[in-house]
């Protein structure tokens, strides 16, 4: 997994620095807080999946422009706008290892920057004067916010169903992911057949990016109860896995995972006990499979564009995107 | 008073009629939740003074369409995202003499809600497919919030001047009124000439509005004190009346001032005799004085357009900005 993380590393370092340059200049608001605040979670070590694949996706339909990095910093920039929200309504405490921005900055201010940086987002897709994009990033931004609502009702309801959690995290994950490579698509003037392979390869790598993720809040190798493993299940937010297992489940293993997901205070053993069910009932092998199905759509979808470094490094990204261990 | 609303409702009933439905259709999500939350508040009796100053900007420079009431339904959005989530920044209660939406349901659906609006807003400016408008409402949302976060750093503190607050207040208020009547002017293809007119008419039409809000929560008629009247100070805004004053008290005055700011459980009685202060050093009839500079300079404005119903509704909303009761 490390060798697949450093293969990819290799071969996006000049694009991962014009990213983190446009980051910095676009990062350019009146006030000092705002850029702290911003800067506290958007420079804390971010994959930077998402604009790479605006940076990529345009460059595998032959366009290369100093713009692209700026146009792809503004999906960094909406990502982290949700992530500020979402630890505000999650009244999480940690992300990336770090203390969360509302700890140090206040929910107030941790709020209207997630506002601001919105909207320097949508201000700075509106500057590309092109309708297709900005209608595509508005109303993604929209279909975004109604995601997160629909996890927050689902919220610890035991009886959601998969088809409700593949919907929450297409909306939550799926859509900005694939609506980076549709954007870098559209941007290079890519032809009708171009853009909607790399719209499904984004459909597909956003799935699978959610589900690895989903995953890994039970696998993780740097397991730390709370930190990086059992932080959905401490959220309320059942996934994959659990849906999968709780579903086969009877008798008295079902009732000891419903006590569980129920339990607000849940304990590193009543974890463990959960985990251990997972496996019986085969929740993670399956979450696993689900992932790995859509891998596969999401690499098939490459197939249409001549063999290149740029169309290697969209294999190796959806490979790695599985494949990883945080 | 009375009689100059009631003239103006007379003439407006048709426009307002047609911005309802545009609310209504416009708050087409899938999610019932957004609907109630958004529709709490959006439905509340606001003014709509928004989106009438699209319309009105829009047929005084000679546009009527049906799609102008969509249109200005966003300001309204806009406007209303801003009323959410500062009502879960200040931690206010009441809201157009109605529960806060928070308190209602909850402060994480709020402050989504408040994203899925705006992310509406720029949805439907985004079906115009005019680049200029998208820019300024892009534009716009991102200095609203800038000044949002500009107000909360200089909460409490008694050294704010009357620059600052001149700032805050055109970006909190003064963008947004500005920018509809900017938006209604170039929607209609109007000349330079007529958009730079309604333009600098919304701009001083934006701090009437606000210095006006301002003084009325010092002295509104119905004056119930945390509902009515002082809902500023015990949310810590400092405003034109208080900075006035402020400025010129000296010596027991002064302190006396500063220790009723300083109390985060101001009284009644604080409040009166704070009130009296305000009387005594002239902050009240300076507030209303600089509000009825920006009137005139507004009224100013319109005369470069013919004299029809269109321009006397307007010199009315001007004149309602400032002579109003609530």
């Amino acid at each position: 997994m490390t060798g697949l993380k450093q293969k990819l590393l290799e071969r996006v370092d000049p694009d991962l620095e014009a990213i983190e340059s446009a980051l910095v200049e676009n990062l350019t608001p009146q006030l000092e807080l705002v850029k702290q605040t911003a800067g506290h979670l958007i420079f804390s070590g971010g994959k930077r999946l998402r604009p790479l694949l605006i940076v990529l996706s345009a460059r595998i339909c032959g366009h290369e422009s100093s713009f692209v990095a700026r146009l792809a910093s503004t999906f960094e920039f909406l990502h982290t706008a949700t992530l500020l929200h979402d630890d505000v309504i999650d009244a999480a405490s940690m992300r990336r290892g770090k203390a969360v921005a509302h700890s140090i900055y206040g929910t107030p201010v941790t709020v209207l920057v997630g506002d601001f940086l919105l909207a320097r987002a949508l201000s700075t897709v509106a500057e590309t004067r092109n309708p297709k994009i900005i209608e595509i990033v508005a109303s993604m931004t929209e279909e975004m916010s109604q995601g997160e609502i629909h996890q927050l009702m689902k919220k610890g309801d035991i009886h959601i169903t998969e088809d409700e959690y593949m919907e929450i995290i297409r909306c939550k994950t799926g859509i900005l992911i694939q609506g980076a490579c549709r954007t870098g698509a559209i941007f290079a003037g890519a032809s009708q057949e171009a853009e909607t392979a790399l719209t499904e390869y984004g459909r597909h790598l956003g799935m699978v990016f959610q589900i690895a993720d989903d995953i890994l809040d039970y696998t993780a190798e740097n397991n730390q109860f709370g930190k990086t493993v059992g932080t959905d299940l401490k959220e309320g937010k059942l996934t994959l896995p659990l849906i999968y297992a709780m579903n086969r489940a009877r008798g008295a293993d079902r009732r000891i995972m419903e006590s569980v997901v129920a339990n607000e205070d849940l304990t590193e053993s009543d974890f463990k006990s959960l985990l251990a069910l997972l496996e019986k009932y085969g929740g993670l092998d399956y979450a696993e499979k689900t992932a790995a199905g859509h891998l596969e759509k999401a690499k098939k979808q490459l197939e249409i564009f001549e063999p290149s470094s740029t169309r290697d490094i969209l294999v190796t990204l959806a490979d790695y995107a599985l494949h990883r261990s945080s």
